[in-house]
């Protein structure tokens, strides 16, 4: 897969802002095996989907939350974007109470498993608050 | 199941706010059937979870649309939280992007179909703005 | 795929007790294309896992329709296997409790889809009530 | 989220005869966070749905089995209701036959995980009887 | 969402091998509302995804068509995928055995509901064998 | 529920072609709780499914590990069948490459899920070639 620099710069600061990752930080978890998901999440993610103005950075983590926690199959993931919420101004309560807003259509469950991946976010950032 | 008048009333109230259905109009789609139902959107989503204010209703609605157009099975449901969402004051433009960022999480399918389920719902609106 | 004659004979007899469904039923809706299904179908679900007393007929369709129903990608087979309950004792008051127990693990939406799911098929029931 | 007290006083001796549990034991692993959903469990789910004398606890936990099972995302919630349904009087080989009957709708992989916590939670109760 | 002429360029003449699509068709049908579709469409999928040489398209079509069926919740989008399974050399008993594969692991109503899509594939080709 | 010889020879010696297992394993990990899970798997899955000459081992594999990993509820039943699919020709790369493919369909997720699932299998291999 090819790279296209101008999408990637401004992914990389993308990324940077939202989930405080470099590109060194996704190329060493994906880029070995996967070099195309690393592409893919650098420039079509955060190079393309997040640029658009339409929806601030706030709000588009709020849907990713609320998205991943429905799918209840991407732990990893709901734990980094929750990560990513926070750093967009979501507060520690309103992650609660997104997930209890998600009882009525996803379920009790999800919404306890991603009470929990709030619970583990936060007791990792009280750890190492300059994480 | 009994009923909670206290609940029931504002529940009702909220309702009406967020997707402009009276009690009737619960009572007369769940209630023959599954009365329990219609308790259960009354006094527990509307008259409970919606109540929090630590979450407002148009970031609930955002919430809502991106949990039932991740689940792919609620199409009539996201219709009518579509429509919620723009009385909550999410505009047109909002939810297509909302689908949108959608793609990466949910997959593209889940976006195309979430962006016609918006066209459905836009259409009908403008044969019938008053509605 | 080959046909075990024993597993066959009994699972037809019971897909009749079970959802009213003859052999030839099955192979006209499913065998023409994929005759593997029509085979999976009468030797593999009627013909074993249906044969074990451990659960009743009725226990099975319990769990069936609430396999199906929290799937919710499976209208047309939630439909018939509603009809299979109500076969096996399973009223229709019991049926709509089900959906309303789905509730809090499955969702709102999932629930209100099955029990729309049951009226459709109560209704076509009551215009023909010998089918 | 305020408190029902009629609701939460019968949920509260319901979820003792179903799953053993206290409203302490719910306030503790879900209130510190989320209070709401732990108004919800005691309330809302035993203290409404299963107050509905159509269907018995037996089979409501049977179905609550079958659903939390054919999610597959809901692994600690499984185990929970795997408990709740030995103590409503499903037996240990009903349960193991429950999840033979998802296979076909809910497939073989899901039915798998399902034995596999039957097996937890049969060997954990085998380990501390009276637990 | 900025345009990538190079990779529009390529995904443009992938798409057409693979679904017999134009740029126009995928515009037409997305581009109205959802611009950012499009673009994801036609770069993304078939300008980057697509262009690496590790799977063959045949290949990527059998994997697009078990990943949709399994999904359930992409009726439109499985049969589009099926017309390009069909272009790219996956015959007719292929594409129905894959749905009999399936029937492990995501379940006979999937499998089913994908014998379906491939019926009503077949039949439209074969009244329009120009299509 | 009652063995048929006939399918259960066939079945034994296909899984043993496929994921290098034995009939003693499947009944080992599913047959003291569960003995119909074993006699699916060997006759239903491998004496009958597998048997069709329809498709070949390889792409079998292809479409199962598709599957599983879209369903995304399967782990220990992925990283089964990527390594039975590595015993069926599909190489390393093929692999990873399928996971990229699911990318626009079951969302990145996902793929990023399959790749570490790859992963494991790949490394486990590396240090115990010979099983």
């Amino acid at each position: 897969m090819e790279t296209n620099q101008h999408l990637r710069q401004r992914g990389e600061q993308k990324i940077g802002e939202i989930l405080g990752q470099t590109a060194a930080d996704v190329e060493n978890s994906l880029g070995e095996l996967a070099p195309a998901l690393a592409t893919y999440v650098l420039e079509t993610i955060y190079g393309q989907i997040y640029q658009s103005p339409t929806l601030d950075s706030r709000t588009r983590q709020i849907v990713t939350v609320a998205s991943l926690a429905t799918l209840g199959t991407a732990g990893p993931q709901l734990r980094t974007h929750i990560g990513g919420a926070l750093k967009c101004g979501v507060t520690r309560e309103e992650l609660v109470e997104i997930m209890v807003q998600l009882v009525p259509y996803a379920g009790v469950a999800t919404a306890i498993n991603g009470v929990a991946a709030c619970r583990d976010v936060f007791a990792k950032l009280d750890r190492h608050p300059d994480a």
